[in-house]
């Protein structure tokens, strides 16, 4: 390709908006472009990137057993009834109405579908196993689109479903499809962590996802070097610490605190830690206001808090529903509350003789203890887990890091294919349910998450395996014939080569080849030519060599073989 | 691939409601399935054949010098305000509100799109020419889907758009195309013509169809074997034959017909030709009640009349409609109209002293002559052309086909770069409208025609270009093991390959291979393995020869590349 032809400008400043380091990045680069909120184009450049990517998958789908198919984007809404997932994506559906009045959803997503499909296409045990998948768009209606394609409505995805005859079918096809997922990761120059995860509104039982560990991620993840335990900080466990001392239960009495409300406040004027105070928070659950209490020294999960109290929307009470409920807010405690829903994380029961809200202003109680001065509706780990802890498998202490969620599996069991009767006859004839796993990867959010993992304050510093090309030549002044020879050269060996011929100086491309990031850069020059060379440089190296011109491409060939090889 | 593990089941019967050759062969193949009205689901097989096609377009356009690029499916509907063409889509635009209460469309084509990309990366005659392309799926909300994948609401369609600087420009871009186009339908296998068209919709002012010659097409294209013109019946031009011999005007005279009211009907009575007769037609052109006249042995070409009304809605009155003109049908004329709009087909200059409607019951005018008895406001070509009429180029005898129109390209000019603006500085320094062109080419209708071109009574006959597998091995029984064997081997060779290893009988296996078509189907059984062979038999040959297993994997690659050079 020649720069001066290629469509797509490069930009000196990112626009105000970009949000990300691969937002910026890829608009500056002039590889995608944002029509309206959360919906893109692909320019050339970056759609080159993207079919590498999908190319990658497909690969590795196919090599799992996977059989690629294509699902439409159109979908009857009463499909959606009949599981009740309209509701459950509620506003993130995209509905319309068709020209007949019949009302049609954009897939969001594709399990209801695919089980009417395999529905009609398994009778026995004998067709089974199957994995069955498409890369193709997808539509949510996101609130927050953010983060240039990390967060987006409208986004290719490589959506995997495996139908077995039983658990352990299942049980072959997840792990399958783990190893196919660490080897897409590891092919895109990503380091991975699969975590457990929340398995949201796509139901299921089982779930993990894979994070690409990058410092600029929107995710965190809970882990332990010493046996791999690793999670979600949406739903990690952990081992908590012990909260005070052991000893006797001792007499409740009333302390003064005038002013003091945070948890930091009370615990330094009483000289006490923040582990020996109890925290009362407020949420509102379906429009229930509950009252939750937690260790002080602990945070509320909100999403453990949500699958406890098994509500569709939870949010913080406002202070005037507090206040409604007749407590007060900064001295608020369980002692003596019966009229609300009352829920605590089991750090409560880590410690003794705690200091909680006496339920009148500027006032607390010492030696409050569960069960002998207040109970509650429902004991459970509600808990954030936090580094430092202990890991719930091995004891030893937690860590944490950033990250990119760039792929979710669910082990869905047999809900979709109870509810839109998809079965199947076992070897005794006997009529069951097929037993469903599903496994997504946004196929534009990992390409994001390469240039998240892959940049540098110049630019995008692609992995060969997925660069848009692998050569960058820059054409300097009176090398002009010499590089469209190259050029020719090295694209009938079949080598990917972008030549910037453009009319600029040697500056803007060395500047623009930095930013588009393709792992090998050629430049030449007079200088170079006097010595009948090349200069070569790579990406992700500061130094560079001359290289002969008689049989470079070969050189190049060899060159972009060996940094596929140590790609990772 | 195995057949016992593959999705999709082959069918004895296809479904009542498939009214083409292609949707009946497809479904029955196992290869599509309808999820509602003109939403298709593509099974592996299928979905294989259908990226074969598109592989072959994106290299076609990438050898054209095509950039590939992907818009999104979202657009917002004020850019479709902004060219009026909401209007012109009408009910065929899918339309949806979001969760911002903003109005999107889902994109039934990107010209809008494409252009406004273009305005914002292109600044100079520098930056021009462009071919941009994307292989997308498309979205038009179609009155009556109908014949399989042959129109459907939700389609993949391969969309290139030329941006240039000149008219001159245009036309390379244009030739580049069609050159482009021809490569397409040779590699897929397919005979077409390329033939002037309406613009429809689009808008524009030049445009072509490639039609795929098959005898089951639902278009009719007008050419001529002398020179090489060709239409679309929409279009097609033609000479009118003479009307009546040449002689004086007659006096009008009044003429008993009772009960005569056709054309034929009166013709016979009075005992003259339908082509001394004028006939009368009435439509409703945008609410308005059109008075249509055209000699009696030729019809109305509606689109030819749509485009001569300007009109964006057209149908045929009703006979309520007619009689509240207060005119008599079967006996109705412009002789004494003139209250309604009146259009005549220029044939009516062609001819003198014609038979026509009285405007009384049961009677007719004979010597009824243009100009001297009646006029009209529009008198212009409306006539559907017909075989045996005369080339309007050369004067030869017109010839008709049926076909499948498979692409689509159009001239736009500056049509949409004015109304969006999309500009650039030429070589004087001074501020143009960029010159467009757009190239439609849908890809399941490809494969539809592929389909409906190579077929016989027992099934498809796929050209090995677009074939989902190149060889169909049928394991009979006692051969099973050899049969593993070979499709090990042929498929190590990588050769494309589908092993029939299901427990049937080799009258289903046949009857199955025969209904999916591969081109070479390879029989394994006791008889064949005796002598340490295989039989070879093509799709498109009823004879079959024994080949030795020995070598045979070099034998079926030379096989499959010499059928793929003589495919067309």
């Amino acid at each position: 390709m020649r720069f001066s032809q290629l469509f797509g400008k490069t930009l000196r400043q990112a626009p105000a908006e970009a949000d990300s380091v691969s937002h910026q990045l890829l608009v500056r680069a002039g590889m995608i472009h944002q029509l309206v909120a959360g919906v893109y184009s692909y320019l050339p450049l970056g759609w080159r990137a993207l079919r590498k990517i999908e190319q990658i998958i497909r690969e590795e789908m196919d090599r799992a057993g996977g059989q690629e198919l294509m699902m439409p984007v159109l979908q009857p809404l009463e499909m959606w009834q009949e599981t009740g997932r309209d509701q459950a994506f509620g506003q993130g559906l995209f509905v319309l109405t068709d020209r007949r009045q019949r009302k049609l959803c954009l897939g969001p997503t594709h399990e209801e579908m695919i089980t009417e499909l395999v529905k009609r296409n398994v009778q026995s045990y004998r067709d089974l196993p199957l994995l069955l998948y498409q890369i193709q768009t997808k539509f949510r209606d996101e609130p927050r689109p953010r983060g240039g394609l990390l967060r987006v409505r409208e986004f290719t995805m490589k959506d995997l479903y495996s139908f077995d005859a039983d658990e352990a079918g299942l049980d072959v096809s997840y792990k399958k499809m783990i190893q196919a997922y660490h080897n897409v990761y590891h092919r895109c120059g990503l380091p991975v962590m699969m975590v457990e995860a929340d398995s949201g509104a796509i139901g299921g039982k089982d779930s993990h996802e894979f994070i690409v560990i990058t410092e600029t991620g929107e995710d965190q993840v809970i882990y332990c070097q010493s046996c791999g335990y690793a999670a979600n900080l949406e739903r990690a466990q952990s081992i908590k610490p012990q909260g005070s001392p052991s000893g006797d239960l001792l007499p409740m009495e009333e302390v003064s605190t005038p002013g003091q409300k945070t948890i930091e406040e009370v615990a330094t004027f009483l000289g006490v830690g923040p582990e020996q105070t109890l925290k009362a928070v407020f949420y509102v659950a379906d429009g229930q206001v509950v009252f939750v209490t937690i260790r002080g020294d602990l945070g509320v999960n909100e999403v453990k808090l949500k699958n406890a109290l098994g509500c569709t929307e939870l949010r913080l009470a406002t202070e005037g529903e507090v206040t409604g409920t007749g407590l007060v807010a900064g001295s608020a405690s369980l002692v003596g509350v019966t009229g609300l829903r009352r829920v605590a994380d089991d750090s409560i029961t880590r410690g003794r003789n705690f200091v909680a809200g006496a339920n009148k202003p500027d006032t607390h109680l010492r030696n409050v203890n569960y069960l002998r001065d207040f109970s509650v509706d429902l004991l459970v780990d509600i808990a954030l887990a936090q580094p430092g802890q202990g890991c719930p498998r091995c004891g030893q202490k937690l860590l944490v890091t950033r990250g990119i969620e760039a792929g979710h599996i669910f082990k869905l069991g047999t809900a979709f294919s109870q509810l839109l009767g998809a079965t199947f006859l076992d070897k005794q004839g006997v009529t069951r349910p097929v037993i469903m796993g599903c496994y997504g990867i946004g196929v534009g959010r990992l390409l994001a998450a390469v240039v998240e993992r892959h940049h540098d304050d110049q630019g995008i510093i692609w992995p060969p395996s997925v660069a848009p090309y692998h050569i960058h030549i820059c054409s300097l002044a009176g090398a002009e014939a010499a590089a469209e020879q190259l050029y020719l050269e090295l694209t009938a060996a079949g080598l990917e080569v972008l030549l910037d011929d453009r009319d600029e100086s040697a500056g803007v491309k060395f500047n623009d080849a930095d930013l588009l990031g393709l792992p090998v850069r050629l430049t030449l020059s007079r200088r170079t030519l006097k010595s009948n060379s090349a200069e070569v440089k790579l990406r992700s190296a500061t130094d560079a060599q001359l290289w002969p011109l008689e049989g470079i491409a070969a050189h190049l060939k060899e060159l972009i073989h060996s940094l596929q090889q140590k790609q990772v």
